[in-house]
């Protein structure tokens, strides 16, 4: 492949918002050779597996962030921006039961940029990454002429024989998650509307889950040494996207019962004064950052325990991975939500 | 360190224009621990090192490109961009002599984008990186409302016993550099003026050197094998400034005799025609993506002869390595340059 001229014809003059975001994924990792020497887990996948030495592996990961795409300076301070930006990676290397371990960081700063504003970016970052356990060890900054836009790379450290990927999920297991979900957008939605009336400590609980998320590299470690999960993927778009990652990548279906989905009060009461539905939060809001994982029934319960018991924080079960041809869907109780969901993909950055 | 708060008071307002590019480099390495575990080489350096296993090391760079920054989509065609993101990256990897393995890419781009600009782009990286034996396993897309922004990020192998460094050059030592200089500043006069008369071999010559730079790995993997190079950057900002480099690591001074430099004819020919000249280009005009290294007086013929033989590359002596507080200057045959450039830092991103 040298160009595209030699590419199919017919697709001359298509613009990427008409093939969405993960039509452009599919088109990049059709384009690439599809096993490279060393590489477990390649492209498609949000961690890419490496095979640094013999029986030795090293996660790697990135993830951009560009100004009013991904974040708002009048919504966020840079420490919490910081702090946000490795805690998005550490997520991603959590869900694989890895460990975080160096990062590289490119930031392209508008030429006003104050000193400040980096001073504190760091200061996030650096924090972040050391409750994790890792370094920040290089990077590189340019001008731009508009906005900030922050790139951070993650490598990180893991047992081969632990690993958990998002193929292994088997029909008749169960679907856990940990924490609560929808905390993250209601913290949106409060930033966007701040005259909502809720009570201050719910208010300062959703805002600080949407700003400063709590990546789950402890509960991720946990489940890797158990050796009883299946697969795994954090909840960046939302239970409903991220259940498709397993999904296809196990060839299995999901069921998700509503009544189920853990939501915490500070969640529900930002809701009711919005007047939206926390339901639909906890399934699509996304940026939640917890994490979902499939477990045989028999073990399911005893596997909550020892997170909980190990980490402090809870899991629950939501759910379980069915046979492929019956999709994915949600059930409530006295409801036929039979909707078949498997198309639904979240959020997209081209559409 | 929380945030700038608890900085020193006195920055306050500061602009990064205020401080420059190697000002603001600086004292993001004085924000982070110094020695985090596993870094062999970590922040101020184009390349981490990082102990990924007893013995084993992996390399790791980055570098961010932004339109109309770094590249112009009138200058530069999207598979010779891809080609370029990849070299660069390369170049760093090859300045330490080690081998590209993975890469992963940031991409960032405009809603309007048509797919056939992320082909050619991803036709051209793959191209690239595949010459230079790696594979790209990664990475992740976005929106941007501005301009295309790519950040590629590369993780390289090395023996570590073989390994080269900024540090490690020697008073008396050769300064030698692979191929020539200048032509890619050349290249860019020719895109900046194409009215410009030159032969049109010679303008492809330099506008290929400058779309599509060739890095040095091969070279650079001949130089780390002999055992016999003390010290090794590319030259990405231009000579004067990436000498300065080494200079600084190991506390030496550089005398570069302007005689000596390796200057192409094509190189020559668009100097003249623009009126410039082409000595200033090849000390300071940048993106060559050569290997600038330090040898023993003794040892230096050899290890030319050695580069040539297995790359057919050329390498030429351009100088020595003084003691430090001789500074760092050019001399000229009959001429007494004799001006201090020690503080001479090249091209900076924000000043």
């Amino acid at each position: 492949m040298r160009s595209a001229r030699r590419g199919p014809g017919k697709d001359l003059g298509l613009k990427i918002t008409d093939i969405g975001e993960f039509g452009l994924i599919s088109r990049i990792a059709g384009m690439l050779p599809r096993h490279p020497p060393g590489v477990l887990v390649g492209i498609g996948d949000d961690v890419a597996v490496l095979e640094v030495s013999p029986g030795g592996v090293l996660l790697a990961t990135c993830d951009i962030q560009v100004e009013d795409v991904h974040f708002r300076r009048a919504w966020i301070t840079p420490y919490q921006l910081g702090r946000k930006v490795v805690a998005i990676n550490v997520s991603d290397i959590a869900a694989m039961g890895g460990s975080p371990a160096w990062a590289l960081v490119s930031l392209a700063l508008p030429r006003d940029t104050r000193v400040e504003f980096v001073d504190e970016l760091y200061g996030g970052m650096q924090e972040e990454i050391s409750r994790a356990g890792g370094a920040i060890v290089g990077g590189n900054v340019s001008t731009i002429h508009s906005r900030v836009v922050i790139d951070l790379f993650l490598m990180g450290r893991a047992d081969p024989e632990k690993l958990i990927r998002r193929e292994g999920a088997r029909v008749g297991d169960r679907i856990l998650v940990t924490g609560t979900l929808g905390d993250s957008r209601a913290g949106l939605e409060l930033i966007q509307r701040p005259d909502l009336k809720v009570d201050s400590a719910h208010a300062r609980r959703v805002l600080d889950r949407h700003r400063t998320p709590s990546p789950r590299w402890r509960e991720g470690q946990c489940l890797a040494s158990s050796g009883r999960v299946h697969a795994m993927v954090d909840v960046s778009d939302g239970v409903l996207s991220d259940v498709g990652h397993i999904c296809r990548a196990s060839a299995v279906g999901a069921e998700i019962r509503l009544s189920d989905l853990p939501v915490s009060d500070p969640c529900r009461e930002v809701a009711r004064a919005a007047g939206k539905d926390w339901e639909d939060w906890a399934l699509t809001g996304g940026e939640d950052y917890e994490l979902l994982f499939g477990v045989a029934e028999d073990q399911a319960d005893e596997v909550a325990r020892l997170v909980e018991e190990e980490t402090g924080t809870p899991c629950r079960c939501i759910g379980s991975f069915i046979p492929r041809d019956e999709g994915i869907f949600v059930s409530a109780p006295g409801k036929a939500l039979k909707k078949d969901l498997s198309r639904f993909r979240g959020w997209d950055h081209f559409r």
